[in-house]
C-alpha cells in the first residue's frame, strides 16, 4: 500500500494529519508513603457500570482516567488533565496517587481486592488473571493511547486508490499496516520514552530476573512485563488470519478471552475480533506507554504529539510489516527493554533513520516548524542517553533515595497543585467559573460531556440515552423560553408579579416636569426612586434613600430623568436589606447577602495592610477567573475613605467596619455571604412562589427584607421583590466569602438528570 | 363631603384624574341598505358564554363590543377600534354595523330572535322584556361608558378625610354622590351629545308620541325610550335605601330581576345590590348615551374624555343629589330629550354654569390647555345648538334623505375603512405585523388580551383560568429555553444537527493562509464557501457558488477571510434552492420560496410602469407596517438591471423576468411565494425532525432543495440545512404576495390554548 505517494499528489496532507485521539492512563492509589492503599474506590464517582472518565482497572485501589475521544490532541491532554483535577480533588485527603507504572508498598496479595465492578463476568475474569498471573503483575500500571484515523481521509484516499475496491477492507488494511509497522519499531518509543527501570524487590519476591541493582529501559514492556504463555503465537499477516488465530487460542481454553491477548496493539471496533471484517476497525489502541512520573498526568503533551507523528510515519512509510517483522519488531523490543537505560541502544541506527524519515515525512506535509523541533529533540535524545524520559528519572530518583519515595513526594506535589485554584478547572478556565463547577460536578458523577462551544459556554450532557443542552451553567431545556423573556424586560416582570399578588414598588408616571413638580406633595418625607420610564444602562436615576425633602432637589431629580425619556417614573423606595434567593424548582437552594467592600480594624494595622490581608484569600483575583475580587484602592475607594475621616494609612480601632465601597457588587470586591440557614423559610417559600409566577424554573429573586428572621407578612409591605434573573450567578453562593458552601451545579445536574444516584 | 377642599389641599389631583374606563357599544347588523338582518351570530366569534369584547345585546343581530378596563381612555378607544376593525372584518360580506342607536328596516317582531345564548336564564329573561315592552323597543342601542374611580385615590382621600371611618362606606358614599349628581345633571349630556332625533314611523307604529315630522334630541334617553312603569321609584338618599327599594320592587314581581331597573347610572361590583353594602361599588356604569354616527365606533374620543371630565365635575363639586335632586334631574332630563334639537335648551344657564365649573376645576387640576379648549368648545354649543352632534347629524340626514340612507351609507363606508389596511389592526400599528395578527385572531376568537409592553411585542392572554404570555407573535413557553439558545449559534447549530444525522454543510478548518492555499486542490472545482470561523456582520464572506476554477481566486478569499480571524473555513456551498419551512410542533405549516425583486415584462410598459404597477399592490408599503416591500429603483437595483442590459426605461419583451436584486429578502422588495402544497411531503417531515432535534415546537427551518417534487434522500445529500429560526417570520407566510395565505397566528393560539373551539 503505497500511502505516500497518493498523500502528495492528491494534497491529502491535511487530512491525514486529522484523526482523534483518547488517552486512558492507569494509575494506582497509594498513602503519603507510596504504599498501595486497600480503601475502597471512592463512592463519590458514582458507578462504574457506567462513568466514562473514572473506572478502576485490575484492582479496587487502580484507577483508571479516561478521556473522551477528540480531533484534537491538545484537547484530549485538556480531558486528562480536568480529569486528574477532578479525581485528585475528590479523593480522601489521605491518598494519592502514584506516578510510576511499578508499583510500590504492595500490600500482601491476599489484600488486594480487585475491582469491586458490579458486572459478575468482569469480577471473575479478574480472578482468573490473578490465578494465572499473580496478582502483583497486575498491579502494573501504564497508558493507553487510542487513534482512530480520519474517517475523511480514509473517504478520499479510498476513492483515488486502485488497489481495493470495499472501503471497509481498505480501513482495515490501513489498520494493519498502522499495527505491524508499529509492533516493527515500537522499541523506538521504548527507548525514548520507557520509564519502568526498576521495581521494588518485593514485586518479584525470590524469583526476581534482574541481577541486584539492575537497572533497564522498561520492566513492563519488556519480557517480564505483561505476556503471554510462548507458545500463543498471533499470526499478523492478514486481519483474517490474525482473527482465526486469536479465535483458535480461545478455543483451545490457552486465553480465556480474546482480550487475555497482551499485544501492544489492539484493533478496536467491536466486541469480537471477527466482527471487525465485517464492520471494519474503528480505531487502534496502543499499550506500550509506561506512565512518566514526571508529569502530573502520566504523559507530556509533546510526547503525545510525537507518539501521534510516529504513528502517521508508520503509515507513511512504503513498507507493510508481516508476521515475520512483528516478531523481529518484539524480539528487538524485548532487547531494548533490557537493555541499560543509561546506555546507547543497540538500534541507534535504525532509530535515527526512522527519526529522520519522520523529519522528511514533516517536510512533505508542510507542518509547522515547532513539530520538527520536537522530532530534532528526539532525535537527539539517541546520541544523548540521559536526555531520555528514562534518563531524567534516574537523575530524580538518586535525588529522592528510592523510586517509592520520589513516587510518595511528586505524587503530593501533584495533588497540591490541583488544589492551587480549587473552585476552577485549570484546563477550562476559558469558560466560566459555574460552567466549570458543572464541569467538575458532571466529571466527578460520569455524565457524558460534549463542548459544543467553549466561548459561549455551551455544553452537551448524557446520560444513558438522556441527552440535554446547557449553557452558561443553568440555561436548559427545564426553563420555558417565555420566563427569560419576562424576566429580561422589567416592566412585564413588575406587570406580572403585581398580577400574582406579590410585592412590587409602587410608582406613578408623569408626562412633564411641571405636573411632576405639582405632585411634589404627595412625596414629600417618602424614600423614593426617581427614574425615566426606559432606563439605558441606569442614565437618570436618583435614589432619596432618607426620603426627599426639598422640593427643589426633587425637582433637580425629575429634570434629569426627564433628559433621559418623555415619561417620568417616580417610584416607592423599598427600605430593608437586598438578599438574593436562589430558586431551583420548588426550592429556595441558597440565600446570599451581598456586603460592599469593607475590613475590620484591628486596632492595629493600617486600612492599606487590613486590605491587603484580606486579598490574600485565595478566593480573591480578578474576579473572572477567581469568586471574589480582590478590593482595590482607587479613587473611589478614597473617597468612600475620606468620608469616614480615614486615608489608606489609618488604623482604625479594633472591631471597627471601614467601608471602602457604597454598592455591594462583588465585582468591587464586596463579600458574598451565605443566609440560607438563618432566613425565614417563609421568604424562601415566597421567592419560590415569585419564581412559579413567572413560570420559571432557574431564578435569581432579589428580595428586599426588613427582618430576616421574621415571617414575611404580605398584607404589611414588609418586603418586596426588585427583579428576577432568569441566569442566576452561581459561583458567589458555590465558593461564598462567609458561610457555608451551596453546591448548586449539582441541583442543576440532578434536574437535568433525576435518575443520576 | 368636601371633595374639592381636601384634593386641593392634598394634592391628589392626580390620583383625582386617574381612574379605569371601559365602553361598551351596542348596535345592529343590517344589509347594505341598511335593514336589521335576521341571520345568526358569526359564528368565527367563538362562543358568546365567554367571549369577552364580542356579545350579542338583546337580539341575535344586536352586537355588544365591549372593551376591557384600561387605565388611559386612549387606550380603551384603541380596544374600542380594534374590536370594531376585528367585527368588521368578520362579518359576512353582505353585512354591516348600522351607526345609529334607532333601529331602521325593522323586520316584523315575529323574524326578530331574541339572542340565542348557552345560558338558559339568560333568553328567559330576554323573552320577558320582549312581552313586557315589545321587541322594538329592545332593538334600541346605545353606549355604556364605565367608570372606575382610582383605587390610590380613593385609599389617599380615605386617609384623609375625617367623616367615614370605614373605606368601603367611604367609597360607596363617593359612587353615589357620583350617580346621583350624574342623575342631576344628566340632561347637560342629552343636549350636547344626543343622537336620536327621530326614528321610522315603523318603530312606534299606530301610537306614536310624535307629531308629524317632529324632531327631538333624544328618542333613547326621553320618556319614550327605556323607561320602568311610573310606581317604580327607586330611593337615591342613600345606597342602603337604594337596595331596600330595588329589592322591593323584585320582590312585588314589578321587576323580573334588579337589572330590568333602567337607571342612566348602574352601581356594579356585585351581583345583587345588597352585596355592594358589604363589597362596596367596584365602578359606575353610565348609560345614556345614543350612538353617535359620525363616528365610525359609535362615540369620539373627544366626547369620552368630556364625559370623563363631566363625571370628575360630579365628584367635584360641593353638592350631594338626594333622591330629590334625582327626580329633578330626570324631570330635566325628559324635558331637554325633547326639546327640538335645531333649539336652544331651557336650560341653557345652568348648563353653561356647570361647563365654567368644570373650566375652575380645570384650572385647580392644573390640567393641558388642549382639555380647556375642548371644554370651551362644548360650551359654545350652548349658544349655537347646531354645533351639537344632532346639529351636525340633522345637516347630515337631510343631504343622505333618510337617517335609514345616511345609516347605510356610513355604515358601508365605515366597513371600507375597516378594510384599507386588512392585515394590520390600526389601533395596534405600533406593534409588529405578526402581533397584530396575533391579536386580530385573539380577539375574534375571544381570549382574554392584555398588552404587557407594547414597544416590546408582550402579551398576557387568558382563556378561563389559563393564561399564557407571548413576545413576538410566537415566542411562549411552549418552547424550551435552550432551543433558542442552540438556534442562536450556529456552531452549536450544525453541530446538534449532525450528530441527529442531518445534513449541514462540511466544512475544513485552515490556521494559516499557506496550510489552505497548498490544500486548494481538495476544493477544485467545487462549490464552496470561505468564510472566518466567527462571522460578525457576514464580513469576510466569499462565495464560489459555480465552484472555486482559478488557484489566486481562491488565495485571495482565503486572505479576506484572515482578516476577520484567526482560523478561516472552507465550507461545502449547497446548490439548489432555499425554501423557509414554518414548524409548529408535529406539523410544517408552510412552505415559502422567497424570490429576488422582479418585474415581468409585458413587451408593452418600461421597467419603471412596471415596478409602479407592482408596487401598487396594498400589501406593498415600507416593509414594516406592510407584508411586502415596494420595490426601489436606487443604485442597486440600477446596477442589477445595467448587468442585465437594462435602464428603467426599457420594454421588456412579454413574459421577460427581469431581476432588480440579486438578495432573495422580501425587505429589498422580493416576493414572497407559498408553496406548502407543492413541496414534497417528505421534507416537510425532515423541518419537523429538524426542530425536534433542537427541541423547538415554533422554528422556521431554512433547507436547500434540489427538487422540491422528489423525496428527500438523506443519504445522497441531495438537501442540506442552512439553518434554524427561533423567531420566525409569519407576516411573509399570512401574506404572501403569490399562492395560499397560512394563518399561523391561529396554530399557535391553538398550540397555547388547545381547548380553543
Amino acid at each position: 500500500m503505497k500511502l505516500q505517494q497518493l498523500i502528495k499528489t492528491h494534497h491529502l496532507g491535511l487530512l491525514f494529519q486529522q484523526g482523534k485521539f483518547g488517552i486512558e492512563k492507569e494509575s494506582q492509589r497509594i498513602d503519603n508513603k507510596g504504599n498501595i492503599v486497600t480503601t475502597a474506590h471512592p463512592s463519590v464517582f458514582g458507578n462504574r457500570s457506567y462513568h466514562p472518565y473514572i473506572q478502576t482497572d485490575f484492582a479496587e485501589s487502580q484507577l483508571e482516567l479516561i478521556t473522551p475521544p477528540n480531533d484534537k490532541l491538545e484537547d484530549t491532554y485538556r480531558w486528562l488533565s480536568a480529569i486528574h483535577e477532578v479525581t485528585l480533588r475528590s479523593l480522601p485527603d489521605d491518598e494519592y496517587i502514584f506516578p510510576f507504572s511499578m508499583p510500590a508498598g504492595l500490600p500482601p496479595e491476599s489484600e488486594i481486592k480487585e475491582a469491586q465492578l458490579d458486572n459478575e463476568w468482569d469480577v471473575k475474569y479478574r480472578e482468573h488473571l490473578s490465578a494465572i498471573y499473580g496478582k502483583y503483575k497486575q498491579m502494573v500500571s501504564g497508558i493507553h493511547y487510542n487513534f482512530q484515523i480520519s474517517e475523511e481521509f480514509v473517504e478520499s484516499a479510498f476513492a483515488l486508490q486502485t488497489e481495493y475496491c470495499d472501503k471497509i477492507a481498505f480501513r482495515n488494511a490501513l489498520y494493519m499496516k498502522l499495527a505491524n509497522n508499529f509492533l516493527r519499531y515500537q522499541w523506538i518509543l521504548v527507548y525514548l520514552l520507557a520509564a519502568t527501570p526498576t521495581v521494588e524487590a518485593q514485586y518479584f519476591g525470590k524469583n526476581s530476573p534482574l541481577a541486584e541493582g539492575q537497572l533497564v529501559r522498561s520492566l513492563r514492556s519488556g519480557p517480564y512485563g505483561y505476556v503471554n504463555a510462548p507458545h500463543v503465537v498471533i499470526n499478523h499477516d492478514s486481519l483474517q488470519q490474525y482473527v482465526e488465530s486469536l479465535e483458535h487460542f480461545v478455543a483451545t481454553g490457552d486465553l480465556l478471552a480474546e482480550k487475555e491477548f497482551y499485544s501492544n496493539v489492539r484493533l478496536r471496533g467491536a466486541k469480537k475480533a471477527r466482527e471487525l471484517l465485517k464492520k471494519g476497525v474503528k480505531y487502534a489502541e496502543f499499550r506500550l506507554f509506561d506512565l512518566n512520573p514526571l508529569s502530573p498526568y502520566g504523559i507530556e503533551l509533546v510526547d503525545a504529539k510525537f507518539i501521534h507523528l510516529f504513528l502517521l510515519a508508520m503509515l507513511w512509510i512504503d513498507e507493510t510489516s508481516g508476521q515475520k517483522e512483528v516478531e523481529l519488531g518484539t524480539q528487538k523490543l524485548y532487547q531494548v527493554a533490557l537493555e541499560d537505560p543509561r546506555s546507547h541502544t543497540a538500534f541507534q541506527a535504525e532509530g535515527e533513520a526512522i527519526l529522520n524519515l519522520m523529519l522528511a515525512m514533516l517536510d512533505d506535509l508542510s507542518v509547522p516548524q515547532n513539530e520538527k523541533d520536537l522530532l530534532q529533540q528526539k532525535l537527539a535524545q539517541f546520541a544523548d542517553p540521559s536526555q531520555t524520559v528514562n534518563g531524567r528519572l534516574l537523575a530524580a530518583i538518586e535525588q529522592a533515595g528510592s523510586y517509592k519515595a520520589l513516587g510518595a513526594q511528586l505524587a503530593q506535589q501533584y495533588k497540591a497543585q490541583a488544589f492551587e485554584r480549587f473552585y476552577a478547572i485549570s484546563a477550562f478556565d476559558n469558560m466560566e467559573l459555574s460552567t466549570q463547577a458543572l464541569l467538575f460536578d458532571a466529571i466527578q458523577q460520569g455524565l457524558q460531556i460534549e463542548l459544543l462551544d467553549e466561548n459561549d459556554q455551551f455544553l452537551a450532557l448524557k446520560f444513558g440515552d438522556h441527552l440535554e443542552y446547557v449553557k452558561n451553567g443553568n440555561m436548559t431545556s427545564h426553563d420555558q423560553y417565555i420566563s427569560p423573556l419576562i424576566m429580561e424586560n422589567k416592566v412585564v416582570t413588575k406587570k406580572v408579579l403585581a398580577k400574582a399578588g406579590f410585592n412590587v414598588p409602587k410608582s406613578i408616571e408623569f408626562t412633564s416636569l411641571e405636573q411632576a413638580v405639582a405632585h411634589y406633595p404627595l412625596f414629600e418625607g417618602k424614600a423614593v426612586v426617581i427614574k425615566p420610564k426606559s432606563t439605558n444602562y441606569g442614565l437618570g436615576i436618583t435614589i432619596f434613600q432618607q426620603g426627599v425633602t426639598d422640593k427643589a432637589d426633587f425637582a433637580k431629580a425629575i429634570e434629569i430623568a426627564f433628559r433621559e425619556d418623555k415619561e417620568v417614573m417616580v417610584e416607592d423606595y423599598l427600605v430593608g436589606t437586598e438578599y438574593r434567593f436562589f430558586v431551583l424548582g420548588d426550592e429556595t437552594l441558597a440565600v446570599l447577602l451581598r456586603v460592599p467592600a469593607n475590613v475590620k480594624g484591628d486596632g492595629a494595622h493600617t486600612v492599606r495592610e487590613l486590605v491587603e490581608a484580606k486579598n490574600s484569600d485565595p478566593l480573591r483575583g480578578d474576579g473572572s477567573r477567581s469568586p471574589l475580587k480582590k478590593i482595590a484602592l482607587g479613587d473611589i475607594e478614597l473617597l468612600q475613605l475620606k468620608e469616614q475621616g480615614l486615608t489608606p494609612d489609618s488604623i482604625p480601632a479594633d472591631g471597627q467596619i471601614v467601608q471602602l465601597r457604597a454598592n455591594s457588587n462583588i465585582s468591587t470586591g464586596g463579600d458574598s455571604i451565605d443566609m440560607t440557614d438563618q432566613m425565614h423559610d417563609s421568604y424562601k417559600q415566597l421567592a419560590v412562589s415569585i419564581a412559579k409566577a413567572m413560570g420559571a424554573k432557574v431564578c435569581g429573586v432579589d428580595l428586599i427584607i426588613p427582618d430576616l428572621t421574621k415571617a414575611a407578612e404580605p398584607s404589611l409591605r414588609s418586603w418586596g421583590v426588585i427583579e428576577a434573573n432568569f441566569n442566576p450567578m452561581m459561583m458567589m453562593h458555590i465558593f461564598p466569602y462567609q458561610g457555608k458552601s451551596r453546591r448548586l451545579t449539582k441541583a442543576v445536574l440532578k434536574m437535568l438528570f433525576p435518575g443520576l444516584p
